[in-house]
């Protein structure tokens, strides 16, 4: 069988999925297997915040006693806050821009526990640190996006063992968001649909690549897959903005986003993996209603050569359908 | 310090250059140091081709005796070719297309000379069998674009030790050479200058971010950096289409490339990279005369994390004036 390109939906791209170079779900997996490096709890910089020179949490949530999730600022950010707005000046021929914003760790209690393996309670208490943050992020005017992402494993960049999970503000819209939501607005006015809703609606009627669903979410490999058993998850009803997803929806969809990850961690021998939320703009709430949030997890096995770099095409050597079967 | 956000000028993305999470060069590469496996000529399936089952070769080009570099077809390849275009059919609301293309190997005799180890001589036929075998793929009109890389490494996505380039042709423009042509075009229509002639005569001014320079060509690291110690080989001259560069300039520009890359493996230990042409696509050359083709340089350090795949904003911790005199 030949080779396939399949153009996504939402941001226009191509990507090729290549099966005559591809292994079977089951070799691929044995020839990626590696053994995770765990850190011992002595000298994690996460067990005793205060001891390990952080700032007091900004928030803290806690179930039956003591803190289960903390936010906390990072104490090596990428971006940092001050009391004025970034704003793009000349620098020769380029636009530059102070990287003023914020950076932030979600830090959850124990050691040993990612994600997958949180108690449903704990699991709810990290989005609720993801929603109850963004909506204070939310009021400094100088802020354009939310950008909320989780490195699981060093080959995910997570240089700390301990479970913890990012929040960084921008002053800008991130390129690749802003490509989709233009993508989700043409799509919307060509068609007066949303352009997840019209996928998802397909996916579920096909059913082939679809891993779990509960009554309010849907966790699928996408058609348009580029990376290996890359899942993405969906809330079935249109929402734009990820804070105003209504809590029963938000508790399916954290319940999704652990059923996948189980999966993963049992199928696929706990690959390293990102995952991150797509949603809506901070700015113009009424501009982005076309737009579908979601959550999208991508293990890491592909490397990224001269062809997917030079290009923006990634080549898929396994297929969706399989790897939708396999983790199931 | 705070960290930076910079525009690149044709693609219009942002990255971050984050200095207070940096190491200084000599230390960010002491961090990065890794042996390189070489495999043994014995077993290497690029020593005997047509032992190793390859087809005869296509282009054989040699010096004095025998030959010192092969075009010759994909054992594995992630296009093939049949006689009919492919053309994009609908599956459920999605747009997929045949992988109909070519996708073919350039082969150097010497199993331990890499591109920056091989004669000046040598060098100009690889290049000479990338321009020969374009033109000859430029005759099928079911081709949009050729992709021309190198792959160095593990990390960078080479499976074979043997230093090996790659050509893949296909059937459409790829979305990230498409989002440059469209930057350089909309750059040209507002200001009726090439935007990598108006960068390049920054630079030169400028001289902080310059490597190398010869007559025809110059080697820098850009100001909107992606990956630490990246590089970027430009002809100084303006020429859209790397097929019809003057053979003298061709000369100076593999030459500045080899340079490029001796500097790189002497000062950063032989690091693992990707290297690849953007040039400009094969049909309607009238188009894209705005266009300014060139060679990039990816060396492996980063690790892309939830951020940048969530995003597409690269954080890069190294200056991009300090890379530039670390290698100079």
């Amino acid at each position: 069988m030949n080779s396939e390109l399949r153009q996504d939906l939402v941001s226009g791209d191509w990507i090729v999925i290549a099966p005559s170079r591809a292994k079977r779900p089951d070799q691929f997996i044995k020839l990626h297997k590696i053994k995770r490096i765990k850190t011992p709890v002595k000298g994690c910089p996460f067990e005793d915040l205060q001891k390990s020179g952080h700032h007091p949490p900004i928030l803290k949530f806690k179930n039956s006693h003591d803190w289960e999730a903390v936010v906390v600022e990072n104490k090596y950010p990428a971006f940092t806050h001050i009391n004025v707005c970034a704003s793009p000046e000349k620098r020769g021929p380029y636009s530059v821009m102070e990287g003023i914003g914020h950076h932030n760790l979600v830090i959850t209690r124990d050691h040993y526990k990612n994600f997958p393996k949180l108690s449903k309670q704990n699991a709810d208490l990290v989005f609720k640190a993801f929603v109850d943050y963004y909506k204070i992020l939310a009021n400094d005017y100088c802020l354009a996006y939310v950008s909320i992402f989780h490195n699981w494993g060093l080959k995910a960049g997570a240089s700390i063992y301990h479970p913890h999970y990012q929040i960084i503000a921008l002053p800008i819209v991130p390129p690749d968001v802003e490509h989709s939501l233009e993508g989700s607005n043409n799509y919307y006015k060509k068609n007066k649909k949303c352009v997840h809703c019209v996928m998802l609606e397909w996916e579920l009627k096909e059913k082939k690549r679809i891993v779990y669903e509960n009554k309010s979410a849907v966790v699928l490999a996408p058609f348009v897959m580029r990376e290996p058993f890359e899942l993405r998850i969906f809330p079935k009803k249109h929402f734009s903005y990820f804070e105003d997803t209504p809590s029963a929806v938000m508790r399916d969809i954290v319940f999704a986003l652990q059923k996948a990850l189980q999966k993963m961690e049992k199928r696929l021998h706990d690959p390293d993996y990102n995952f991150f939320i797509h949603t809506s703009p901070l700015r113009d709430k009424n501009k982005y209603k076309h737009y579908h949030w979601h959550i999208e997890i991508l293990p890491k096995f592909n490397i990224s050569a001269g062809f997917e770099q030079g290009t923006g095409i990634e080549i898929t050597t396994v297929d969706p359908d399989e790897a939708a079967k396999f983790l199931r």
